[in-house]
């Protein structure tokens, strides 16, 4: 059981480990967050989640309480106490503890807490996906963690047996699922929605791009509606805890795979797997 | 300095109040809350206050983790812990505290914490206020602490000098602002926004509602724009601290009152604030 979590300067049983009622996480959901991979105990593609992180804040105007370079050590640390192998560090970093008050101080000290999990990063069966409008907020390519309704569309679909829920903009285009990126594979193309407002910048989306590059696939950003997926030869989520997963079924419709071929995302999802467990931090 | 909170059973010290970092408000913004009004040590709207909550954690399917007759006794009690006079109660409950999963378990209990802090309810000096895209998500008549968009548009205000941003929508139309609810005054006729997935139900505004009909004035909910405001004769906002704001400029544009006859707005946050300081729990 992982019970070590770091807050603001201390390693506390993850049971004892609380903060303030009066951090803006709790308020106003006034921070942001990182789940970063760990596998064989090293940390998996620290530097594009650091990018991501520096780029959530600058756009909320908080700053990383500690150097980067202390950020990596207390991380370290953190796996070390724990013991673990294999697993998901979760980061959170919010504006900082003051009275109740919209109006925040620019002096005000930023909060910063971690805490583990094990999981493991192997081969995944394919899923089943619902759709929903998408209802969240207009910059859901800042990391922040106003997740509510990314909270309740997860949940409708888990109660749904499925294991996703992917939103659909205004014009009916796909953006994104609750916790991930959304792709689909055609006449031996691969595409994924392209970057804006309403999809974050997944690090895992980024390296399947690589990988698939690397491999000779053809990958274009274009958007795709529910339309397009239910006519799809595959479909994918990417994430950093289940890296590639693919779909069998968006809203009950199942996705018509060519059976005679090896599936495109099972060999993404074996590359990344090898590309990931090979090199790491 | 009012520093005692009620934090999940227990009497704390604010500077003491402390949250597991588990709890849903974190790491989802998975919280509704309501700021309720105390005058003469009293509770003001309690059962007004009480209807909203209700639909926000019904809303959410989070359950009230303890009776309303508790909750009135435990908040009566911060108050008289408190020795308020006059102020407002903060007032927070989540779906509970768990292991970071976005799939929760029916069987979660809820937290609670309610925290106080003086002000004065008194007549008030005309503000200026900007506008921006309503950037939010697309349930904000739950009133969830899913509110970093109005942070940063709030804060963007402040910055500029001016007390408030209000939203408009796609087509235009004013919603409400980060922390109030909208209304202009032309010919004599009220106007606010009308009710809907992006309005949050203000207590107050009901009230101003129904001071207004009392007193027999015209009120109209109806959609407007921000050549409205801009060619209004008044215009104000209402929230449980403020009660009744006039606004005097919207973007540095001059609203044109009448100045032959006593202000609209000023009569009503006279109203209010009398009628307010007369009846409460």
């Amino acid at each position: 059981m992982s019970n070590i979590s770091y807050v603001n300067g201390k390693y506390l049983s993850n049971n004892d480990a609380v903060i303030s009622i009066n951090d803006r996480s709790v308020y106003f959901a006034d921070a942001v967050y990182e789940v970063i991979g760990i596998h064989n105990k090293k940390i998996l593609l620290w530097d594009e989640h650091l990018e991501r992180l520096n780029n959530s804040l600058s756009a909320l105007s908080i700053k990383l309480p500690v150097s980067t370079n202390v950020l990596l050590i207390l991380t370290k640390q953190l796996i070390k106490k724990n013991r673990i192998f294999e697993g998901l560090l979760y980061m959170h970093i919010s504006r900082g503890i003051a009275p109740r008050k919209h109006i925040y101080k620019d002096s005000i000290l930023p909060s910063l807490f971690m805490t583990i999990s094990r999981v493991q990063f192997n081969m995944k069966k394919p899923v089943s996906i619902i759709t929903s409008a998408d209802i969240r907020w207009k910059r859901c390519d800042i990391k922040s963690v106003s997740l509510l309704p990314n909270i309740l569309l997860k949940n409708k679909a888990h109660k749904k047996s499925a294991e996703e829920c992917w939103f659909f903009d205004q014009e009916g285009f796909i953006t994104e699922g609750t916790t991930s990126n959304a792709w689909i594979v055609k006449d031996s193309i691969i595409y994924t929605t392209p970057l804006s407002n309403e999809v974050l910048p997944g690090v895992t989306r980024s390296l399947v791009h690589k990988i698939a590059l690397e491999n000779n696939f053809v990958v274009k950003e274009k958007k795709f509606k529910i339309k397009d997926v239910e006519e799809a030869d595959e479909a994918f989520l990417t994430n950093t805890s289940a890296l590639v997963l693919p779909i069998n079924k968006i809203n009950n419709v199942t996705i018509c795979n060519s059976h005679n071929t090896e599936k495109i995302s099972y060999k993404l999802q074996k590359l990344v797997l090898e590309k990931l467990t090979r090199g790491s931090k």
